[in-house]
């Protein structure tokens, strides 16, 4: 997969493109470049990378093929971070644990938890966002960020309980929603994406009803309205929710080889934490 | 799973514990703790570590269970990085792209790109990092390092054409693995695991035969050496490379469902590469 | 999970029916049985089964919750039989060669593989029992099988090249699906799934254009057929490709594993059958 | 993937053998033949096979190479019944319920649920057949049964509670195994290995001790037995459990998506059973 520097033109942005003419079966990749002694991620050497990057502006580098700013990388850092675990009671992280126990390595554990992120967990990410793509379109047609909450809301019905981004099992207010939308607006990178979902849920809690039982916006809903304004296409959403959360099966795959009994039953309503207790940042990381 | 303030005591460093009392079927997690309206990563609340923490400092957290120095965060997130990616070749990412191919969603390819990091691939981390440790158990005998390496050297003969740790397909000289041991060193985290590999690269390369055919370290090595200086416990090796990896899995399944046609026939050996050009990190990021 | 014969009832056509009182958080089963040396596939001894139901049989039986007649499992098993494999291009089957050639178990292949079953592939099953239902729902309402075919086939336009069911990379005439419906035809077991489908075939290829180029019934569209026929639901469709296809998946595992270099590349488009040349069942097997 | 007549020749028996000179990077595959309107399983035209072979039967021609005698598939047949399902407690299918519980399609939960055929469970099967095999070494050296039995059992003191192939969590007489055995026994089909096991059963619980708790055979003891004298190899006795175990996974992940909430908390000890009572097989299918 050497290439042929004769061949070499320069595309947008001055970057440099290499060009190769395809033959019959030919097929092409744009992601990582090797060749001996070479790794180049989207352009980049990966040893330049090391030590320069974080892992999470590498990721951004990775998927959407351009070095992300510091506050860009310092916002998808948060994203990958507010999903990174959540207990032991989500069936991914059962499912994770199940395999564990049968005594399959790390990477069985970790695959059969990745499954369990159906259609009903992550993949609320990409309906949200698909869901603020529409509302957008149809803002910009002239509607006003209130009406066009309201036709959405108005299309949601009936297909779920709660708008997709909206309402929690555990949470009424979900402390990671609250926490990305601040920082997006600290780092001005909040848009008409994070607009438009502040008034989907300034008009949903308006209702009849509401008043006892606010429906609360979740993370779903919040990474889904930052990651518009980042401009991730919405297929995208639960791929980040896979790699922020793999982190966590593997932790709780880790845990349940190093702590419990091979083959035991795994009944999640006997669980309980015994971790260490709440505790602060130290003042120099804040 | 709340738990009740009133038994809590407090442990080592002063970290207040919670204690409960289990009862037959009870079983416990230290990992995450959630209740209403909280979710704490090892006692931090994960909304406090959103736009603090890089992801990769967030991983360490999670997986050691106490947060890194800066630098200590700097090396691991260098070790992260140094295996987003290989390229469409590997099996792995071959797995994933045949499962994408077939219309699958995301998370069936990440999940079947996972289950080829088998045990030629991938468990090389981990058989290093055990390699290193007997290593060192044999050096605190009393015996040298050169000797300890060529006793580690006769133990791996016939265990494969190279010791773990050295070698690549495609690698004379792997760049990452050059790099890391060099970030380690300007971190001052170089220990015990990274002086006896750069020892038995050594004496490997010292040895008849290798002058013209060097055996490289390659980045397995250099990344058992660098989490063995860092206090890891061997079988969180693959781990690390499960979590390091998922990213550039995801971005081949995604690229191969945008670019290719559904059901196509994937040859490996007609890809070729038509993404950026090498370009150099700028001088901010440096 | 024992349970109380005192609560013991009969049910429909006499079968005694063990019931008990569900608390809170109970939830029930009603697939297999188990307690101390006891174990009942929907009530019957699975010692009882073994050497008297085939494996085939059995599967029914599972799927069902009744025994087959011996037509009946005759059929079925032919339905499973006619998916047990389709060689080395399929996605499925590279995905499982990858991660054998990884080193990884054989479960971690067979796993890989059926991930991907995917959309394209495996779901044309349900896609087809659904189409098939939907048409005999028109039928019943008083509209000929005739003009039936004609409107799924306005319908299907536009939601791909092909209706499910129908047309193959590789064959112009699927022998599996001829011998499926043949066999359906002589067990007296055809009933108006299978005619719909046969009228569907007619229709489609007395359109202008398809007498050069036929557009056969596939396996997927004769399975679908004969499993609607047999009272199955749609959903259950993909499920028995999967049963079908696993040994196929393994027998490719194991073959990887045996005959080829571990970590090798594999290219589809080099792969060639050198086992067995054509051969017949001797006539006491017919 | 089309193959040159005018190379065929006739290998063993007289079975006419296609032959293709490999080039460099050719690959070769014996399995099936796929060619326009043929599919070939070892040979066999697949509509050939589609009604007049059991499943059961076809998987042991995919995986042996050849036809199974009628006793032979017999009793293959119930060695595959005999693990169809187990119920709801073992890992595996939790895994896969968990993974259904969250909305994923049925291939994901089945694909889950093959991962937890871990080292402690579907690995039995395998090791017991390597000691069987390791056994017969030593019987064919001229050591009897009962002295064999005893350094085989003198090896696996430490290597877990039970040797393999014996004990099981819940029962203390597998009836499964017991009519294995017996099953081969009146097919005329049991050989040494089944000998060997049935003279270390006796030896096991003629120990002191053994009296009040005599130590079971279990399932996995007996398919490794006959497998054993079946002539299959031990690296397949996993492989043969998958193929078994399937059925009951999709059964379990089905009648999740039915019957119970969707991202249910799904505790096993809180699951009874509620299907058909106990019943008989009619006498004419015994």
């Amino acid at each position: 997969m050497d290439h042929d520097r004769s061949n070499a033109d320069r595309g947008p942005g001055g970057i440099e493109r290499r060009r190769r003419v395809p033959t019959g079966d030919e097929w092409a990749t744009a992601i990582t470049r090797t060749a001996p002694n070479e790794i180049e991620i989207r352009g980049y050497p990966v040893d330049e990378l090391m030590g320069r990057l974080t892992f999470g502006e590498t990721v951004y580098l990775l998927l959407r093929g351009e070095l992300p700013t510091p506050a860009i990388g310092k916002l998808f850092g948060a994203v990958l971070v507010s999903s990174i675990d959540h207990g032991v009671t989500p069936p991914s992280t059962l499912a994770a644990r199940n395999v564990a126990t049968s005594g399959a390595p790390l990477r069985d554990s970790v695959s059969a938890g990745i499954l369990a992120f159906g259609t009903y967990r992550g993949g609320d990410i990409e309906n949200c966002m698909a869901c603020l793509q529409e509302g957008l379109a149809i803002h910009r047609s002239g509607v006003s960020f209130e009406d066009t909450a309201r036709q959405l809301l108005e299309k949601w019905k009936g297909h779920g309980p709660n708008p997709p981004g909206f309402g929690h099992r555990i949470h009424t207010r979900d402390p990671r929603a609250g926490r990305l939308l601040q920082l997006a607006h600290e780092l001005e990178l909040d848009g008409e994406h994070c607009r438009l979902l502040r008034v989907v849920e300034r008009v949903i809690n308006a209702m009849p009803g509401r008043t006892q039982h606010p429906l609360p916006l979740n993370i779903d809903g919040a990474i889904a309205a930052v990651c518009g304004d980042l401009g991730f296409d919405p297929d995208i959403g639960n791929g980040l929710f896979i790699i922020a959360r793999v982190p966590g099966l593997l932790a709780h795959a880790i845990e349940e080889r190093a702590r419990h009994q091979a083959l035991r039953r795994i009944d999640p309503k006997d669980a309980h934490y015994d971790g260490p207790a709440r505790r602060r940042l130290p003042e120099t990381r804040k």
